[in-house]
């Protein structure tokens, strides 16, 4: 297991987007921004099963992801990993936990019942 | 030729980072932070031909990547497109064009001799 350097742990704690790189069937990167969170060693991101990401880490479970630092946008962290697991999560629980850290209303989304959680273990941190 | 759509064009217009995502050579996606400026219908970034975005880039030439508006980050556009052609730009012209839109000081670096252009022409745009 990767640790997350100290340097970079404050950017990981923040409420911060991610940029997730994932990579589609045709070979072809993908970009979207998303919620994050770091627990248990591994970086937990919310999704639907029914989407093109779902797609893309079902057939190639290697991800990237970076986190700039809004209040100096020089600093930043770039990060490698894998899918260690996908879990169902047909109550949006994860959601709603990231709703709550990211300043939302903290409830359930209507398509909870296609909700994952998807968890990622850092192999590199670049910088 | 893609046009931006008129709803994201601040976003393209405005000085904000981009996470450009690209494939490296072992199929697994890379993301980094990036400025650039979309001039003559297509993106422009700055790099130099001895890191590995370029080596991935000669590899996969498609790429994607996504901004996030600042004043509300649930705005965002996210970008596919393939890389058009490269340019050498020996007298680091486009990072120092670069650095006055990002607030710097507007001057070449001191790798200004690696410098290239990278050119990306947009085939869709998400959302």
């Amino acid at each position: 297991m990767v640790e997350v350097p100290e340097k970079y742990k404050d950017l990981i704690d923040r409420p911060l987007f991610t940029h997730l790189a994932t990579v589609r069937p045709d070979g072809a990167p993908q970009a979207n921004p998303m919620w994050f969170v770091y627990k248990d060693g591994l970086f937990w991101f919310t999704h639907t099963d029914f989407r093109q990401k779902y797609r893309n880490i079902e057939h190639e479970p290697r991800v990237a992801f970076s986190i700039v630092d809004p209040d100096s946008a020089y600093r930043y962290v770039e990060v490698r990993g894998v899918v260690d697991h996908i879990e169902k999560d047909p109550t949006g629980s994860l959601y709603a936990e990231l709703s709550s850290r990211y300043g939302g209303d903290g409830q359930a989304p209507p398509d909870a019942p296609s909700r994952v959680k998807i968890a990622v273990r850092a192999t590199h941190f670049s910088k």
